[in-house]
């Protein structure tokens, strides 16, 4: 209470409240110094007090309230009481039945009356799960829902919720748009940077516990003895916050690194390097998590240079790690040019069902293609009914506009996550047959490509730190809704207004959660709507390129793979008169992609090659369709800009300004996409634009000779 | 009506009619082989065959019908009649009182009958005023208003129209947009481009009857004879389409040409250096025309520059040519850094009322400033009420998107022709106070600085050639209005549709004309709404750069000297407590433009430095009203982009994609310019821009960076 005061007399003295603290962004959705808390909610802290999660939540709480929470040896009235299961309050209340459900990360929170004083528990298995339940509590207080009938009990849907960090050891990112690595490598292991410390509490503020520091285009170096040091050092950061560190390895490492003639995995020179690689390392890090590896992918080495399987090469691997409970996450991401690339991880892999070690884990990503803007889930999720599979999404906005557009991708991972697969009947969604619900492993996972760069605010976009905030929520709990990740986020990150309204305060949170809400279908509207897909520039991945044509380029890396346009139509044929990519799918999804006309149209054009004239559900052509499309996305991010102009008034001024200055270009850049998209396909249809949408303002021959000077790592 | 039957052939044979003749608009409104026409309407041609209206007309017939129209000796049914006032059929039909009316350049067409034959009669005093009656029947039949009732009587407003090119003799055009002159100095006299003569043509159609072949910032050197010889080649050229030669002289040719000490106007031999040139002029072309004058006026030599007057300069060059029956324009375009800019023209010249000689004629341009998008009219006009004074208006868009913007100027043209001056009392217009009603004169005269270059459709933007015939059409009559002038020109330029039904025609041509008659005030919203004026970027005069500040400059060449804007509002204070200009005005406009409340809100910002909160008539604050002004100049050019491209069936494609070209280059200025108006301006009102409009999509420094590459001469 005493900072709303100090903050008062400042405002009142400023004249403009709302221009008053310029912030950077650097606290994340933390801001726990803007939030208003009674000094009186706990008397003090009680129980396990020595506990890092209790440390954490003191942290905090002398953030909120300018005071110490005082350690009470006794409990007393409004107590906050730390427990582990033993404990003896817990014995007491009759609550182990319920810890044990728990297991090792979940936590319960509950208010309860014990030797007649009301007491706030937090209460866990280990100390992991305090540090959870008590970042769950500083939630709670953060947005405003803590109350003195509280009963919580969570756990996480997946063991691993892991970051990939795509950071090459240099200190570039590929697909990095909020600047520079965060792993000053140079410096480490001697100098540790402030900010390893704040990542890990953002991690586990919001239950992630695993990252993997270097990119899956990983070099050889990352194994020396000399990065080992350097990874041991933040492995000591991250380890109070309960997070595991592993590393992205290069297969061709034996060769490069030990001089060994090749990297077969059947020499046994091979094997017994990595056995003695991977004990070094647990030397240093005896909870190591483990190792990524992009094999036999885009030019990669792998196993099938040697004219091995990826379950040859995974496997020897993973016996390598196994003596120490490492584990092998190995991706699913490869394709060679020839049959629909959409088919071929499946193809290469649905072979290798049950052949994996049980400490071997296959990394998917969620769309079959690669990280478009709205792809159908990949057919390889529940179709390996005997090995565990893991999704990869993407934070970083590769294909989402960078860290230029606002685009809250939340709902995308829900719609993936939810998607039935049918392969155990109905009801065996992405996420239930990936996080043990059907397929019974050792280990679940899921990972999000990192969207973190050394940016004061992390993520380059101020939303885009709601993509983190969102992919560890869900990675936590895919029951948990978009809007309510929306509005979590929104209260923690902006509601700091104690100089305005209370209403003006719920307006503003309407407006964000209205924007951050629609903003994924907005984007696919003006970037590629009704299942167009891969209609990117060559390099960057930003800006439209419908038309590139480099003469000797892989096909399979060319828009006009993916979209097919001609005067008779547009879209890929992986009906079972095309590439019968539909036939990876179980039934009836299988029939229902495959028929035009059951076909969801936000898939038809991935699914179906389209005359222009084909009449969509609601009566227009599909060219028409695709106009419109493209004119509300543009419309859409219009009125984002002026919603968002709206809040002026309640938003400190720098991050207004960096947020409107992101919407203009965005806003710019809808327009960009709608004009080149119409106009290049235009010249298929030869059909008008509708008449009562916006014209395009730019020439086709002006739009094709646009070239970003936009690098893979900035 | 052969040429329709093999149109309708080709037609059917492309089975795309829309896309079948390319049209470069090399042949402006003088469409003639696209019209249809009944072959019998004229059974041939008799009376005044061998005048060369009569040649024109047969000429024009052939085109429209394919045959050749047959002279006929006796009158047959359904003659074509040309005629002069002393012959017979004129006097038979007692016509002689009306033909006294006409005067020099007048006509009369009219349905009689005549020897019991249904005749056309073509009557005029002048072979020159046959030529425009042919021209206006040409138009009757373009236009399909031709009947057998036909009853026209016209004599032109003025003596003399004329067109100002800014040519320069090294081929390019000062504030031309259109390629490069059309005057091929270098070729001449020997070569005699075959684009002369299709221009004295286009003049005539229209009634301009006088040229200024070269840039009123001349050069001494169209004075040897060497160019002499030049200007009577292309005089030959024009005599027979009653088109006058004139030319711009720079005042010093004396010094410059004639190794004479000084220009003096004083010196003997300086008028005697003049004398001789004009003698020479005249030997070559005895119905020259006289010379055009900037003097004084941004860096030019002049009298001033040897303690002479205007008058002094001005009367010492006509006495030169007043033998020959020469007249001289001096143009009243001048200003110096101190008072008012607006105030200078009308301070400099009104004392000098009275003191010319009878052939000398004062060109004011039709605003105190320069022809910016809108201006109240000159003070000057009215208030010189015994000295002849010709409007100088700028048909080329200096100020007003140059070629690439669609902005028809009749609006602005009838708004300043038709403006009461009060000078005489009530109903003394612009038009009225120089066409001889009010001030007697010799010669009454009304000048359009040229938009016509050597583009193969002359003036760079199809729709441009609109302001040429406007002007050319105003010139001859001042009552008639913008929406006859629309409709006349799209008529004559766009309809041959011979290919689509009537009522898609008309269609066709109310949209164009809709276009056409809004685009004045639409540009004036995009670019300065409200009475705000010269805002402009400092060389090129197309964008926007209202923060313009160039370290030394003259403060009268400075945005700002015109804006004003700070915290306390915006515009320029020329009322009684300001610069006074309003008291160059008559009663009561003086004080209507004196009194805030009272003063149109068109020139609001013109007069008055109006604070930011200031009420407007509808309710709004002035800052919320320049907002929606410019939005709406915005959402106007949008418009245009529908109407125009709903026509793509209705018009050749060629024209149809060169217009839809440059309406997108339009639509995408009109947000540079409210992006940067608005955005630069808010840093003084601080007031939001309201919030349903649409957000500026740039950002205020990266405006401040654009430096377009473009010369005055291209």
């Amino acid at each position: 209470m005493k900072r709303t005061f100090l903050y008062l007399i400042l405002v009142s003295l400023s004249g403009l409240g709302n221009f008053l603290f310029a912030e950077d962004g650097s606290r994340l959705w933390l801001r726990f110094s803007d939030v208003t808390v009674n000094e009186k909610l706990f008397s003090g802290v009680s129980g396990r007090t020595d506990v890092f999660a209790a440390s954490e939540f003191a942290h905090a709480w002398s953030q909120m309230t300018g005071d110490e929470l005082l350690t009470q040896k006794h409990i007393a009235d409004n107590s906050l009481i730390f427990a582990l299961a033993k404990d003896k309050v817990v014995r007491n209340m009759r609550l182990s039945t319920e810890m044990k459900k728990l297991g090792d990360e979940g936590f319960l929170i509950r208010t309860i009356t014990y030797q007649n004083k009301k007491l706030t528990l937090v209460a866990a298995n280990t100390d992991a799960g305090l540090l959870y339940g008590s970042f769950h509590l500083l939630r709670m207080i953060q947005t405003n829902t803590f109350s003195d009938q509280i009963k919580v009990v969570e756990k996480p849907a997946y063991d691993l919720r892991i970051l990939n960090h795509w950071d090459n050891l240099n200190g570039t990112v590929e697909r990095g748009y909020a600047g520079r690595s965060i792993w000053k490598w140079d410096e480490l292991p001697a100098k540790l940077s402030p900010r390893y410390e704040a990542y890990a509490r953002a991690n586990a503020s919001i239950g992630l516990n695993a990252t993997v520091l270097n990119n899956v285009n990983a070099t050889p170096d990352i194994l020396t003895t000399e990065y080992i040091q350097k990874i041991k050092a933040l492995a000591s950061v991250f380890r109070p916050f309960n997070i595991k560190v592993f590393i992205s390895i290069n297969f061709a490492s034996p060769k490069q690194l030990g001089r060994l003639p090749d990297a077969d995995p059947m020499r046994p020179e091979v094997q017994k390097w990595w056995k003695e690689k991977v004990k070094e390392i647990y030397r240093a890090i005896p909870d190591f998590g483990g190792f990524l590896v992009k094999a036999n992918s885009e030019g990669l080495p792998g196993p099938m240079d040697y004219g091995r399987t990826h379950v040859d090469g995974a496997n020897m691997i993973a016996d390598a790690l196994k003596p120490y409970g490492g584990l092998l996450m190995w991706r699913a991401f490869v394709y060679e040019p020839g049959d629909d690339r959409a088919k071929l991880a499946y193809k290469e892999f649905i072979g290798f069902d049950g052949k994996f070690r049980d400490n071997v884990i296959i990394q998917v990503k969620n769309g079959p293609i690669d990280f478009q803007p709205r792809e159908p889930f990949s057919p390889l999720f529940g179709a390996m009914k005997r090995t565990p599979v893991m999704p990869e999404l993407q934070i970083t906005q590769e294909y989402l506009g960078h860290s230029n557009h606002l685009v809250f991708l939340a709902p995308m991972w829900e719609e993936v996550l939810k998607s039935d697969t049918f392969a155990f009947g109905k009801g065996s969604t992405v996420a239930a047959v990936t996080d043990g619900t059907f397929v019974k492993t050792k280990t679940t996972a899921i990972a999000g490509v990192a969207n973190i760069g050394d940016d004061i605010n992390w993520t380059g976009h101020h939303f885009a730190q709601a993509n983190w905030y969102a992919f560890g929520r869900q990675a936590w709990s895919h029951q948990i809704t978009s809007k309510q990740i929306a509005e979590e986020w929104t209260s923690m990150t902006f509601d700091k207004s104690q100089q305005t309204t209370k209403s003006s305060i719920v307006n503003c949170q309407l407006s964000i959660v209205e924007i951050l809400l629609s903003s994924h279908e907005t984007c696919v509207n003006y970037m590629m709507p009704l299942g167009l897909h891969h209609i990117f520039a060559w390099d960057h991945h930003y800006g439209p390129e419908p038309w590139c044509d480099i003469p000797g380029a892989r096909p399979d890396w060319l828009p006009k793979y993916y979209h097919n346009a001609s005067k008779a139509g547009i879209g890929f044929d992986r009906t079972d008169k095309g590439s019968n990519a539909v036939s990876q799918y179980f039934s009836p999804l299988r029939e229902q992609f495959n028929n035009i006309e059951a076909c969801p149209e936000k898939y038809l054009l991935w699914f179906h090659h389209v005359p222009w004239s084909h009449k969509m559900k609601n009566g227009r052509t599909l060219w028409d369709e695709l106009c419109y499309r493209y004119d509300s996305g543009v419309q859409q991010v219009r009125e984002y800009q002026k919603l968002w102009d709206k809040l002026e008034s309640e938003i400190d001024s720098q991050r207004f300004a960096e947020v409107q200055s992101r919407l203009r270009i965005q806003a710019r850049d809808a327009v960009w996409w709608k004009n080149a998209i119409l106009l290049y396909f235009q010249t298929y249809s030869q059909m008008p634009i509708p008449f009562d949408i916006e014209r395009p303002v730019h020439e086709l021959d002006d739009l094709k000779k646009i070239k970003l000077d936009m690098k893979h790592h900035n």
